[in-house]
């Protein structure tokens, strides 16, 4: 990846991103229609959270310029910030090199990603390496 | 999470992490007995592979300070950079909020991460927002 496009301004209006269509077909989707995206802040570069998208939650973000997830539990679409409003501006989508994981660069909006409040899901530490 | 550590030094030794036990258990591995992993660069943060660990993959990954993976294809447990020495130096180990993915910061060694030459496995770019 190339470094970072500067920040947006807060509040900016999303809309559809300049797909490359030849590399939708490249997403390797599980059996359950799902593939693992990666939410990175793109300004802080911080993990943010990780969530599934199907091919219509990819669409729906592409086409919008925000984050659709796909959730297994509830069995429904969930726009990221929809209810919150710690929304999510879509920068840029990558793919792996193997199809099967998207990275989503994002601007997060308001407190964070967390539903907890913390700017990250990504708050407790299992390990670290001794000093 | 706090500021990126100090790199390692190349060639560093790597060993086992400080572990916070209790967070072992908030672990929360799926049907097939995996979590998903992913793994980023603590000095460029740029995110650089997901993969999948069960428990004892997790349970090497912080004994060794190395990452440790298992794949879901081969059925067997791997060793990042072990025949490519593209190595992974564990630095710290995040766990989101509902227990469910895995956050590894890590030293790369090498190349980069992906088996293609590639730093990073998310090198093609699916879509990008209208400058």
């Amino acid at each position: 990846m190339s470094a970072p496009d500067p920040p947006v301004a807060a509040g900016a209006v999303p809309g559809a991103l300049d797909v490359d269509e030849s590399l939708l077909d490249a997403v390797a989707y599980g059996p359950d229609g799902l593939v693992v995206g990666i939410v990175q802040e793109i300004g802080t570069r911080e993990v943010l959270m990780v969530a599934y998208l199907d091919r219509e939650a990819l669409r729906r973000t592409l086409a919008s310029g925000r984050t659709w997830f796909y959730s297994r539990s509830r069995q429904q679409y969930w726009c990221k910030g929809e209810t919150s409003g710690n929304r999510q501006l879509v920068r840029r989508v990558h793919l792996d090199c193997d199809g099967d994981a998207l990275l989503i660069e994002v601007t997060q909006e308001g407190a964070g990603a967390c539903h907890t409040g913390a700017p990250t899901c990504f708050f407790r530490r299992i390990g670290a390496a001794a000093p």
